[in-house]
């Protein structure tokens, strides 16, 4: 390291160590408690576990045995998500310490209770997926392989966790699955049962979406916002503002639906289609035409 | 932990223990044996020390010794992948142990007798990218960087499983690079030489797709099903059902290409056109202008 | 391992040994020296633990210590940077190891010397980002679980070492942030202050765009290259081809922009438009309505 | 990498991969099986963790999970030593790889039904720990600080594998505890209840060994063989031929017994002792006197 | 896994799941807290980084960085023991959480008190045996390669903490040296500037020794008790019962100097010799002679 | 953390931060490079897959692919070990560091030109072991299992590299075994064919002992010197000092053999004997009797 290299590094450790007026207003939190997404890592992986403990735990030999391993996991479950519960209190709201430790206990045995509803859910979705695909041979690929599933295990624990009241710990969940599969789900929407999402990449699922039983998307569907309401500063209002689909809807690739719209029972939405008014019931929406030329400006590379 | 938070959990560990009805139905294999994705994560670090050994393994010094450790990485190719095959066939189909291991074995090498032929292929998509991209000035930093030549070495290495009827892990090989590289291209479509993918996220390639040499695809191209035959149960048919590309076709970003049509021979398809009907060579497919508004209702987000 | 398989794997290493003609040629180092993908990711580590510093290392507990754990990080961030610069600098140029290392080092202080500004911009980012959304609570839990916060931390630092004339790191540290997040941002744009991008997944920015301050973008926006020019051999030359989006402009989800066309300071591109055309200041543009229809032909599965 | 250098290399990787002839003749297995001191580790973790549950798994919380957390533990531990087991039969013995593994199973389950026993003695000799050092608050403290715990769980586990004539394992096991703690202990040494050692560095207790309840042993005592019984062919024979040392023994530090001799009940040796001949209960053995001198001629450095 | 495999270990389960009486009583501590040996490796590992900046840490390229990095060392070291002290306060005693941790804070801060001190006299003590050694070349040989100085940072930290009244910690730190090196110091012994062993194996040294300045010792050197003087319960009390000895005094390999006693200022004490009463300043003290026989009994095998 | 523990570790920082003189004196190097154990720890692995492939290489199926893992295993062992020869030299001695690089090449090619015989040696300690222990019944456990194995493959390798004049390394690889074994060999020291330590904690041989074929020791024996020879500053010379054992010489437990001496070709020294003199062919020493006594008075515990 020469010497005008080490000044310029020193200079610049003095210049980057000096908080930003901007850093030091935005982040508070009870003595440096950060949520710790290594942790929720781990608290999927137990939950994995426990929902297909065939598949994501082969030491498993026999009935009994079997109970013993979920056991562990569920209490290694809770106690790795109590304590990211704890974080998550003295990171986004005002709370000391030991409360929120005690409050991060109650509310991750209170998570524990719903388990076994998600656990039913996630496998009507993975039925869905099975009925739906004439490739598959088998109900474990499926969930093995399928980033569907992979992205409903988040967003079912998140939304759990959401309905908890929970801060921060359900966005980090849902964008864990986001980024391994594309598929964006807020843990805000309401989502039934035997849903199924094909391919899977571009998908956005809007906060106040309300989705019924036997819904199917593919690829690039966003269920999104029109516009939003602004409070009288100017900024966005937390209102109803995402689609409600109701049971046995398909929505193709890449289509858009917007709005605090109604698509009815049974309604099919082409691909490429952009949707921003409610459709009754058995519904049949398609883009229009593209035309055919000769000459071709402008290729969208 | 309370006593009411310990009975809680108990509880639950109780309920979560008992399998669903759907549980025991559809999960079986050969003494629980299942394919790892470690294992296969490993088969592809192989392969790319094997395709492309001057990048991906730094160790090697001169040309005797690059073939000792292409030797070592063939051998520990082998022996991954033949475990792995022995899971799958027990994991899938109705199979005795040993004769899986001894599969296993024999389809490893059969995998292995057609790598020079994916090693030649891999090198021509390589070029093919190459000489689309203005940006690019080393044929290595394609390699090294680009999502489309992940994708291309899962899809090439599973679609050579797939033709040898190994069960399951064709699929696992190309959902990881889907996860990775937001493309997802079936191991079952037939794909030329010189293939390129620019961007590539949202991309889509079904099952029965048969595309030619020197095509090109944009970010968010589907190239699917228009819709499905059904059997009398009501379960979707396995027949071709995805386009044909012929060769020198290109297809810019979020396009649609549905049904068992045939795109002919140096054809462009526009961005954002859904096309749904055949088209002869060196045709032109736009999409229609949009219109100016001074009211804008619905924005998308 | 049967004979038969033996000699069907000795013949393979033999055949994969044998480099092909197009290998040869096409990667070219001194000494076999590549730029590491692992160096890479520790570098944004280090960033990460200096631009955000209570956030993504927790040890920090008072003022002056944490100079000391920056001093640390932009020292080490300093050792791996200046290693892989003159490792990409052998890779992509003719050049002697000590000269690499020793502009290497050079490049890397060059580099520390912007961080400041880096640190700035970022946050401009996440405060947009916190502006747009009517869900979060919190800056900090845009910094830890926005995929748009990833994506701008590894452009920013690619964009700044791509100004620096750094070959091949830039493309790699984009690609990177394009993997885990679906963004994909070319290293040559120029992006203002205040930049937001909602849900993300599928944005494509080229090389030559220009974007102005407070610009936001949504899922599958691609603002692209309308065509390429072609040199004397066939080859695309790198011009200017990609959009200008000035100040204040808002483009919602899988909108394409192609070209180098301007969109005049506040306008709104309406959601899955194709623009290939220029447009003043303050537009609205939507696209056309779809068609509703009792018969679907063609899904876009 | 000069020629020189690469004839160098290339030359003695050839004489080095010819076999020697004692390497042909002295190591065979079915089939390349040998076992893994990796898995011998795990199998002494598992079984810490059944044998003081309190202290090596801190995840317990209340009585009914622990036995959850046992209950792995032992199923793991079966799952791990059935695999070492049968790799040990076949490393040391002709058997079939089917035959070994379904051997491997039973012998594990026979080592299991001695575990608890096994736990039960090694309380014993913890507090027989607790109870000779002045310095111990806890016996806790004993559990996780004092050598001769370490060296006494290999050694009970081995011991236990050794009398159900499992080959191998019993002294990877003993050697593992050798290398950690300087205590030698062989599998196949008789040892009762309520045993110590203290510091321990340098102990060897030999294969024929018998050791009455409430014995105690310094650093550095030798509980060896006086002489071998020689074969026809000059070969040594595996007779009794260690010590016998009865109850309430006390063995001080650096002493040597040897041969087949008895130390009778309550009998203390003292210190560099060097005894090869029995004596009678209640001993009291010392050695002689040194010298003061002048002149030094010989320091043992 | 059997029917018969599977009683069996679920029959073991059970039983091992009851806690031994002995169990129950012998380990007590609030909430489960017990030290952790991996906290305090790293506490070892970042006290090397402190006192050999230059050989454990790299990284340190200019004066002021050193400093950063020591710093964060400090502040790293400082977190770690805080916690490890609060685990081992509650492990060994009755105390509340919040009380441990605000004391292992304290405790922790006193310790880094006395680092330049302890730092000072491991500079004495590399030196001591730079001194010794005729092989050796240089300084940071000493550091790199001598169990000794190993064996003595681990004691000089131990001692430290002994000195604080903090239980289990020191104890735990000297059986990792102990371990690793087969030195064994007492972490109550005292001992003073340019403190050397050589080779070091099986050397112990007890808990009230008291060891003056340039004293050295060889491999197997004992420094221990007579005899234990007892309380009415027959448990042994815990008074001064180990040698002092003066500087300047010389004990060779596998010496036993036992009891209460002086070695006066500048002795030299053989090897092999076994000692137990004091002697004055400038003795020396040898083994008698062996006698050469013609047959021998008993060979200590 | 208080502001008073704050100031506490910000003044200590202070003060550690400042390097003692002898700190700046004694460690001197090219550039701050330090050989790391960690390379020599992975030259050990590839000396140990290449000297017993079968054993600790489990991947080899054939004797073609055998050859492929041993090139691999000696490119690899070629590329670290030369790096850490070059840091040897910078650390030891004067040298530039692109000299250091060139010459660190030369002698590890030097050193693999040595490995064959290293080999050959190797497999007949290993029969020395076998021969000698009656309770082994395989060689192949004597390699797993015995601490003398793992010994001499250290002193082997660090003696082969001693004798190249290469600093420090022989040095850390022979402590790395002394640690894990309690065997210390000086590197310098003169081994012959078929060598054999049974148990082996404890014992020393220094730098300068030369010893015959066919010699077998037990543990805790010393073959040291007598005294050092000084110069005239009072720092003792390095002359040959240790003993000389000639062919089938056997030395039993604890003794001490000691100074420039020989010891005659098959001699037997007893246990616990401290020898001085040079003994005749087939002589046969044993320690004089122990002594019985009432009163115990020094127990050396």
């Amino acid at each position: 390291m020469t010497d005008k290299i080490e000044a310029t590094i020193l200079a610049n450790i003095q210049r980057l160590s000096q908080a930003l007026e901007e850093e030091k207003k935005m982040i508070t939190s009870t003595d440096g408690a950060f949520p710790s997404v290594e942790g929720l890592k781990e608290v999927i992986r137990f939950a994995n576990n426990i929902f297909f403990p065939d598949l994501f735990d082969k030491r498993r030999n026999g009935c009994e045995i079997r109970s013993f391993y979920i056991g562990v996991a569920v209490e290694k479950l809770y106690s790795t998500l109590s304590k990211e519960i704890a974080r998550a209190l003295m990171f986004g709201t005002e709370i000391r310490e030991e409360e929120a430790f005690r409050r991060g206990k109650e509310l991750a045995a209170a998570f524990i209770d719903t388990m076994p509803e998600i656990k039913r859910l996630l496998y009507t979705d993975v039925q869905a997926m099975y009925q739906n695909d004439p490739a598959v041979d088998n109900c474990g690929e499926v969930i093995l392989c399928y980033p569907v599933v992979r992205a409903m295990v988040h967003y079912r624990v998140a939304h759990s966790l959401f309905k908890l009241n929970i801060p921060v710990l359900p966005r980090i969940l849902t964008e864990l699955a986001h980024s391994a599969t594309g598929i964006d789900i807020h843990p805000g929407a309401e989502i039934g049962e035997f849903f199924a999402i094909d391919h899977g990449t571009g998908v956005v699922i809007g906060e106040t979406c309300i989705i019924g039983h036997h819904v199917t998307l593919y690829q690039g569907v966003t269920l999104g916002a029109k516009n939003f309401t602004l409070d009288s500063n100017g900024h966005p209002i937390n209102v109803p503002r995402h689609p409600i689909l109701e049971d046995y809807v398909t929505v193709y690739s890449n289509a858009s639906v917007l709005g605090r719209i109604t698509v009815g029972r049974g309604s099919i939405i082409g691909g490429n289609v952009w949707l921003t008014n409610s459709v009754p019931a058995e519904s049949r929406i398609l883009q229009r035409k593209p035309m055919a030329t000769t000459f071709i400006d402008g290729l969208g590379i």
